[in-house]
């Protein structure tokens, strides 16, 4: 056990941005929520699985919408912690841990503001291992927990319990409801003892998370040494440097998809090109392929290191795009099947990072 | 008290179809089902609001979504009972009585089906005295009443519970989650004490439907006599005779809305239209208003007097217009703003019918 203080989320805050790009909205309006909260109510202890209790009620506590709202519609604290409330509620248990159902994103730092608000340690582990953008790519999904009921609530006051058929209808009916609740909203699902969390979780990701923002901060002035820190530490690979000269966004069905366009510099040259849904999924060098989901792709500043999300990608950017090797547990067939290549609509085939850049 | 039977159902099913022109689905598919559900579990037990306890609890069942796709998705037996059911145990109380939400279209025999199933009576009552095409379009609503907690199910085994903030957030949360299932749901929301639906319903409208029935199926042979002693009893007027010449339907927003044209026949000269959202709520004779909502227009086969839906209406039909005064309710100043003809977006005055039509 230690405790997350303001500084703590500074570091996570720039972690969350690299392993997940886009999820669940903007890590920098997540790092306001997490500083207030921890100003108002005190740091938020972070337990290990070590320290987790096999009868402990875990609930995980995120949000959901397309980044572009949730940078606008800054989070209300009736929204944060609305859902973990009638989850209580419906369970008639008092909640003992909170998760993070995703590290990237807002969805790293928002359950350490609850967490806060609610006096509850957080534990220092996801479901995912980086950010993915439906409610199903999540690991407990894929070792056959069932995430009914989920919670949600919006900023209007308006609170919806949902018990779905299984872990697809659940991201079908929370997304159709946050596109009417204005396009953004909280939820908790997959209420889970310590026991099955354990069994499915990705291990120690907060941890990861504040290590790679400390790393990153402190070659600020030397963005290289950083970021080969950074890849030699998680196993990962540089794909390519390169200027941003055009971007397509568009908002649709609840997230924010698109094409980013980059023509190489310095040693590289030639086009490339990442598509996005929330998250970064494909990165090409003109039709080869360089990383697909499930695997990670990240955007940093070439000159401080610090990365850029979908959202904040802008024409003129000169940066380092970089890749790293998923968790074991998307390689299997239904992990791919849930978060590969073809399920978001890509003809192509997964190759795990490591095998094309290993050539 | 009395028994509801097949053959109350076949009367209530017609009378249905003149009270509501579309609300909430066929009257001819709730017909199977409330059929259906005596057969295998017995007669309905029918009481009148004098024999309602005081500390009853009182919920409504019904179905939400666009009557092109209920007819097309007949609801099966979980989807009935499964949001009474959800209501039962978020309340923590067995449901007493079984009341129609309305009277008209499907939603006055679906809930005669879920009292057959759960073995438990009626009320001879309704919240609207006709049928209306949105959750908020209700007597329970205009006397404050709130709707929440809003249960729904499908028929894929998802049911949602909402909280939502007021009246059109209930509406709002239940229609996009109806389009999501698929087009249709059913639905229990203000579940209230035998009190407080005494302040606030409508009532007899379960018999007024049956003996409008009674009166159309006996003079079938000769259906302007039953018409006219239909207009008689309700104090009504028949707007025209018409043949439908040409009819304009979409599926938007999950309502079926449109226009419905006629040529006069008989005595009655000139062009007529209908402007219909799930219900007839205006018809003109050219630019001159004959009728508009919250006042009731229906459509009645010429030959048979047997009403015709708005699903029903086909090119060449002859038809015999007429119009009924609505509930007093719905003549307040926030029954108007409610269900008036602005708020369908209609730029038109409500005059009352008895008005416009004793001139």
């Amino acid at each position: 056990m230690r405790l997350l203080t303001e500084e703590s989320i500074e570091k996570i805050a720039i972690g969350a941005a690299v392993l997940g790009t886009g999820g669940g909205g903007d890590p920098y309006v997540g790092k306001l929520l997490a500083k207030q909260a921890i100003k108002k109510y005190g740091p938020v202890k972070l337990i290990s699985i070590e320290e987790l209790e096999d009868d402990a009620l875990v609930v995980p506590v995120s949000g959901m919408g397309a980044p572009t709202i949730t940078i606008e519609k800054l989070l209300s604290e009736v929204e944060l912690t609305a859902p973990l409330e009638k989850m209580e509620e419906l369970l008639n248990k008092k909640v003992d841990v909170i998760i993070p159902i995703e590290i990237g994103g807002i969805n790293s730092l928002m359950p350490i503001a609850v967490a806060a608000q609610k006096g509850l340690p957080i534990l220092d582990a996801d479901a995912m291992g980086r950010a993915f953008p439906e409610a199903q790519m999540v690991t407990f999904y894929l070792a056959g927990y069932k995430s009914s009921p989920v919670t949600m609530a919006d900023e209007k006051g308006n609170t919806v319990v949902i018990y779905p058929k299984d872990g697809i209808w659940a991201e079908r009916l929370a997304r159709t409801l946050t596109i009417e609740m204005g396009g953004s909203s909280s939820v908790s699902d997959y209420a889970l003892s310590g026991k099955q969390v354990k069994s499915a979780v990705v291990e120690n990701t907060l941890t990861i998370a504040e290590n790679i923002g400390k790393t990153l901060m402190e070659n600020r002035s030397n963005a290289q040494v950083g970021i080969n820190k950074m890849l030699e530490d998680l196993k990962g690979y540089k794909l390519f440097e390169g200027k941003i000269v055009d971007i397509k966004r568009e908002l649709k069905g609840g997230f924010t998809r698109g094409h980013a366009y980059f023509k190489g510099i310095n040693e590289y040259t030639g086009d490339y090109t990442i598509l996005f849904q929330n998250e970064h999924l494909i990165a090409k060098k003109d039709d080869e392929i360089l990383c697909t989901t499930p695997d990670l792709i990240a955007v940093l500043d070439l000159e401080t290191g610090i990365p850029i999300t979908t959202e904040r990608m802008k024409y003129g950017s000169r940066v380092v795009v970089v890749a790293f090797p998923c968790n074991y547990q998307w390689r299997s067939e239904k992990g791919l099947e849930v978060a590969g290549p073809k399920y978001f609509g890509y003809e192509v085939d997964y190759v795990p990072v490591e095998k094309i850049q290993g050539k």
